[in-house]
């Protein structure tokens, strides 16, 4: 496997070296992006500036038959947070990417002029070419522009309008295996990043191409087999996801009272039932649609799915439950239409859905629209894919738009919008909010499993005890997930089934001639997690950067009226390993 | 001295409360600010909301016959750097509220409506009314209605369009003795706090009440005599800053190489000897203004002026030095009618001009307008005064509008905005923007003059070597004399004649009755320093807080072609006292 770096900003043009990992052998997906940005990327550069650097790199399992291994990790220093951040989806990328030999494309530098560029990766090596004619295209359109030229058996990494306007909440889309941009990284203002290095869409052609070989083929066949095989028993992973995908949760949190409405005000919301799991797969289906669908080649949980309009027309991919939740109970929606339409705008924008919705509630908090208003939200997303001073204000996160507007109930931590859960209703989520690297993110270290829906255990979501512990325990496991590739809803089956956990230690020797434990395995993780927080400490954070908004701390959540409890001190103790 | 407190949250409407000094016995000014802020205000509550509080302070000597004792504070958590904020200005109010029997105003809580009040405060005692017919007044026709229902003689302190925006740059104003609205506390958003807190006009008549006695009457005359005598000795407080007003700058920092022109980009700019003070105070007198004026009562540097336009009618007051900078050299603007003009406007809006004006500059280094578009920067002030989305954008400051416009160079520190003197070219004051606790702040420790001005002696501009004990000593002195109520422009006095230093030293005595001796002074502002430092590390500030944009360190500056050399080794030695 090698390395590719693309320095855009060279003299006569990009640049493109070809290295051998190095140092970085033995390092995938956050593993690699992490470690490279820590080491190479000077913590007060500007993440917009020629000194940050964007590292796309498909997971150590990517590329392989391995089941669940198509995750792809883009790593930069964040123009939201400021500090490090790996974002990372599924979609067709890390496969290609892995079988065409890279284990990772390094975008550096920055033009001097104000071209975009496409770079074109296949068998016969990598082409950077200017490609203004694909400036302000929104992704699904970009997407049909390069099937025009490049057919639809390509796999592409590509921005919208956000990216190329460098918002802060701005994602990079991965295709999916019906070639549709729907897969983000979405989290932390990757896009901007790519913005800025003036590359609008990276095509990866893996014609000609080999799956990859593990070390011990056999063993790993035989690995691969036993962790389909857990995969298909648990609940989760086995039924679950594929019955209603990853929105199965607003039932569930809504019930648990943790599911944050009208700007974390409430911990239930009344119109919660009509945007459910159960009725988004209902229309899904009545529609022609599909509730049951995989993102990448090698899935075998199949959590996606194909959301059409009232016409029977594909309207865009199965919203994710965080993103139903943003512009649902957050904003006062409860309309899977509307919901399904934003989802669709921002994927074609190129935005954080995430950070887009819960700044829509804030865009309500401030006035501008009234809780509840759909197509009021609506209007503001076109005005981000407008680029003009208000939708660059809303591309740019909640928090600038708080700032902006002088709202001062600001859900989010190192800038960071909070995801889909209350920290107050699930204590654990809150400890991982707060002390995360990548500031708020609840896939991070889903607390939520044992805190709600008792995987890996129980604790107790309204009580500060056993917090910390649990989100450490998560947070490092995490790292260690996000750098095999493996998608974050294995760790269902690996939490409760020791011989799922089993199967993948087994995988991971198997493919890399390793003879790792479950130790490594955790050490792998704690190693990542230094190398983040090493980075943030150099790039400016301190203690009072891992704290929630003192709102949460203050202001009683309904209907358990519990507030978050879990100390400062405690918290400082997270990255005690 | 009483201190007043007006907790806008009552549940009936304002709730007014008169209380001793008690444990602040024997602070003033910033002393007295920072002390309420530090042990009153939680660290991490949100500058807007309704934990924070909005002091304002005159310092100890004011409303005595002591010359130059007329500055006022205002403090707070600010809303544009998250730390603490003191902010001074002359003007009226310091005197006529110390001789009312205030040391201080405490704004606390939040109104539950959305009402604007009016606070008046005379011999009778405070009353706190609605004056929502108010709203949306810019300063200097609310100080007209002012006029109408409360006669010429009260002093106000106000808030413009940009304060009830609750923006970040948003001003508090002070009247001067023409009752204008020309003094302002800019930095730090402080305006934007009291807009949050619903307080449109402070109304301050000091009818019936007299000058404050000194505890040695005789002593502080004598004293006061001699303080006078030396300040119109020496050649800049005696001379220099009456004739041609703080703009007597322009053509010196030109000529050192450090006037940052084109946003950072250079030195000096072709365009200065047509903005410098030479031609302002020149200009003014042709068109009936005046170049030679005292803010407030009591001064006899006499640095402030009156700018008239083409047709000899009032434009606004003379722009300070840091304003015409703002404007003119960072922008490329070399018109002082249109800089005049800018400077009216933002005192109208309510808006700190040096944030602001560095602001348009970042506007222009997105596009938005060019480089030297005079018509263009007015036409942006009046987006922020008009709270457009693009209005909102800029009156939240540059590191905002950069955030938003995707912008990296942006020359800030804790968020606020450089003034007019370029750290490569002066590393002394370079040191003061990285550590001081306000953020980027030319006042919190003046070293262009040891730097440029060779007064408190000589220290190479362009060398590191003796630039942190600089900043060091003024940043101490200035905390004293920032809680005096002293102009700081005494300080040239002050650091060059030892006998001036000592009629200060023999008035606060005199004053207080105190035993003070210099080293006392000295131990004064440490405590202050130790105070807001403490504060801004309970609020998340850390050693990565105290640099200069990085960009300083790796891009060098012409003429001179050097960077910023101070090490970061060096800055964390500041506050070691």
């Amino acid at each position: 496997m090698k390395i590719l770096r693309v320095n855009m900003g060279g003299k006569e043009g990009p640049e493109v070296s070809i290295t051998n990992l190095g140092e970085y052998e033995g390092l995938g997906g956050r593993a690699l992006t992490s470690a490279i940005v820590s080491k190479e990327v000077p913590p007060d550069c500007h993440p917009l500036g020629t000194e940050n650097k964007l590292v796309i790199a498909p997971g150590l399992l990517s590329g392989s038959a391995g089941a669940m291994t198509g995750r792809i990790s883009v790593g930069c220093k964040s123009p939201l947070t400021g500090g490090i951040k790996e974002s990372n989806a599924g979609g067709q990328p890390a496969q290609v990417l892995a079988r065409l030999g890279y284990a990772a494309i390094v975008l550096e530098g920055k033009p001097s002029s104000d071209n975009f560029y496409k770079i074109l990766i296949n068998k016969d090596g990598v082409k950077v070419e200017t490609a203004n004619e694909f400036r302000g295209l929104p992704n699904y359109d970009l997407i049909e522009k390069v099937k025009e030229q490049y057919g639809d058996k390509v796999a592409c990494i590509s921005i919208g309008t956000a990216g190329e306007m460098k918002m802060s909440a701005a994602s990079v889309a991965c295709t999916d295996p019906d070639m549709r941009p729907t897969r983000h990284c979405g989290r932390g203002g990757v896009g901007a990043v790519m913005g800025a290095k003036g590359v609008k869409v990276i095509i990866l052609d893996d014609a000609g191409m080999k799956m990859r070989e593990p070390a011990n083929p056999e063993a790993f066949k035989e690995a691969n087999k036993r962790w389909v095989e857990a995969l298909r028993a648990h609940p989760v992973t086995g039924k679950g996801l594929a019955a209603y995908g990853t929105n199965v949760l607003t039932t569930i949190v809504d019930e648990a009272g943790a599911y944050p409405t009208y700007n974390f005000r409430q911990g239930r919301f009344q119109g919660a039932a009509k945007i459910s799991g159960e009725e988004l797969a209902k229309r899904e289906k009545e529609r022609g649609g599909n509730p049951t669908h995989g993102c990448h080649r090698g899935c075998v949980i199949r959590c996606s799915g194909i959301y059409n309009d009232k016409d029977g027309r594909y309207l865009t991919k199965q919203p994710e439950y965080e993103t139903v939740w943003a512009h649902g109970g957050h904003c006062g929606i409860d309309d899977l239409d509307a919901i399904a339409m934003m989802d669709f705008l921002e994927d074609n924008y190129g935005l954080d859905t995430i950070e887009t919705g819960v700044t829509l509630g804030i865009a309500m908090e401030a006035g501008l629209i009234k809780f509840g208003d759909a197509q009021g939200a609506i209007n503001l997303i076109h005005e981000i894919g407008k680029g003009t001073p208000l939708g660059r204000i809303l591309g740019n996160g909640a928090a600038v738009t708080a700032k902006v507007f002088g709202v001062d109930r600001v859900p989010v931590v190192k800038g960071q919008a909070f995801p889909a859960y209350d920290p107050r209703a699930a204590q654990g989520i809150g400890v991982t909010y707060a002390t995360s690297t990548m500031g708020a993110d609840h896939t991070a270290g889903y607390a939520i499993a044992s805190n709600i829906l008792k995987s890996g255990g129980f604790v107790d979501p309204l009580k500060p005890e056993g917090q910390v512990e649990l989100s450490r325990n998560l947070q490092i496991a995490t790292a260690t997930i996000d750098s095999l590739g493996l998608c974050l809803f294995v760790a269902f089956a690996m939490l409760d089934k020791p011989e799922a956990f089993q199967a993948v230690i087994d995988m991971i020797n198997a493919f890399c001639g390793w003879t790792w434990t479950r130790d490594d395995f955790v050490e792998y993780g704690k190693k990542i997690l230094k190398w983040e927080r090493d980075f943030n400490t150099r790039a400016g954070f301190c203690p009072q950067s891992d704290r929630l908004p003192r709102f949460f701390k203050t202001e009683p959540l309904p209907p358990h009226n519990t507030v978050f409890r879990v100390s400062d001190e405690e918290l400082d103790t997270l990255f005690n390993f």
